[in-house]
């Protein structure tokens, strides 16, 4: 059985994430349902990170299996041409055959990106959370830095989420001005709780604008209290970038 | 009398352009619309670029008169209020009496982005042209250079251009990969003439596919004919950078 991977790209506007759900546009639905003709069966599509509505992806990885001869180009092509126009398809690679896009990832790349100007900004609003009010962005890089490392984060998880254990590893979260006006957050990590990442950004505006002291930090995520760590971002800012799998990245 | 200066922001998505038409969403138009009940008189609005439909803008410049003594960021905060999500004015200044935002002007960039990979980018598809094929970047950075300096861009204008002069000075035209898979062609020089970015954007895309050998390109532009030079490019590639006056950038 051929186990193939895809990297897949997509605007989350307007899409109500990436689980499949009966009667809404999802993007593990739309690429279930370009497969099929495709391959002339069934195909269930796993994926590595179920994002949020919302929420978009420039290196989401999916698979999904077919014993059909179909060349990696034709099914690259093939979803493109059925897919709707924000979502793409842009490799498609053969994969070992205990490959799993979610189990066997060994880290991942998110960003959130904020607008922090007066004004909106037309070119990012889909793409970005606005804040009017001027933020501190050293305070927020020492809140970032207390973050890194191996914690508990039971108190920036929803309260819907089920994970069992709630101890992750951060690598990094980097907090840069790729351009004037804009600020992105970049978190890197083996894996993340649900909403994990909204709420380290929401965390980190709370800091830049005042309502939490940086300092707290370290008592803020020992509480594990999700009343203490800060609100859940907007999913429109945030954007997962790749999946590290035994340290190659996939994109 | 007050001549207040405004930066626009704008995703030309959807838009009709900038000049003003009957029963067309202009930019123009929704600008003049916003400003008349802000300040309690029609407000003709004038522009730097009269952008056509579906370009984008990072830094338009436009200008209006007024007697009342509204505060500039009243001006701005209004006008946000009231204007559609795709456009936003980012500042709003004192000028001088005499300043015009296209007379004034001493020099303008814009920028093309290419989608220069085999699959659409639902990140980019509203803001740049995608293009399939590989692209001979070098072929194509050589054309660009043959475009630099002061000549008669009589070949690199749209059929119902109305400039009497056609002697233009190009002060820049860099081909840059800002991010893997997109190509940014930035083109900056004294003012243009109708279409004349786009045309000079296709025609090296048209150098970078192999249709047209950027040895040639001394000649096209001598022989002063539209049939030599190369297609225009869409205008969703193309984004209005910034406007300079007297040497200083306005954005």
């Amino acid at each position: 059985m051929r186990n193939i991977r895809l990297i897949v790209e997509y605007d989350g506007t307007g899409l109500s994430g990436w689980q499949r759900q009966d009667n809404a546009p999802t993007v593990q639905g739309y690429l279930e349902v370009a497969l099929a003709p495709l391959v002339g069966h069934p195909t269930p599509v796993a994926g590595a990170s179920r994002t949020d509505a919302g929420v978009h992806a420039m290196g989401q990885v999916a698979r999904f299996r077919t014993d059909k001869p179909i060349p990696l180009h034709g099914i690259r092509r093939g979803c493109n041409g059925l897919l709707p126009r924000g979502i793409a398809v842009t490799a498609a690679e053969e994969a070992a055959e205990d490959f799993h896009p979610r189990f066997s990832a060994t880290g991942k790349h998110y960003r959130y990106v904020l607008t922090a100007r007066p004004d909106r900004s037309p070119r990012w609003s889909n793409w970005s959370w606005h804040r009017p009010r001027p933020l501190d962005v050293d305070a927020m890089r020492r809140a970032a830095t207390a973050m890194v490392g191996a914690h508990d984060f039971a108190g920036f998880r929803a309260i819907d989420c089920t994970s069992k254990t709630t101890m992750r590893r951060v690598d990094e979260v980097a907090v840069t001005e790729p351009e004037p006006g804009l600020l992105a957050i970049d978190v890197r990590g083996n894996a993340f709780l649900r909403n994990m990442v909204r709420i380290m950004a929401g965390t980190l505006v709370d800091v830049g604008e005042g309502r939490i002291d940086p300092a707290q930090m370290p008592e803020i995520i020992a509480s594990r209290d999700r009343v203490r760590a800060g609100q859940t971002a907007p999913p429109h800012g945030l954007t997962l970038m790749s999946v590290r799998y035994d340290g190659a990245r996939v994109r």
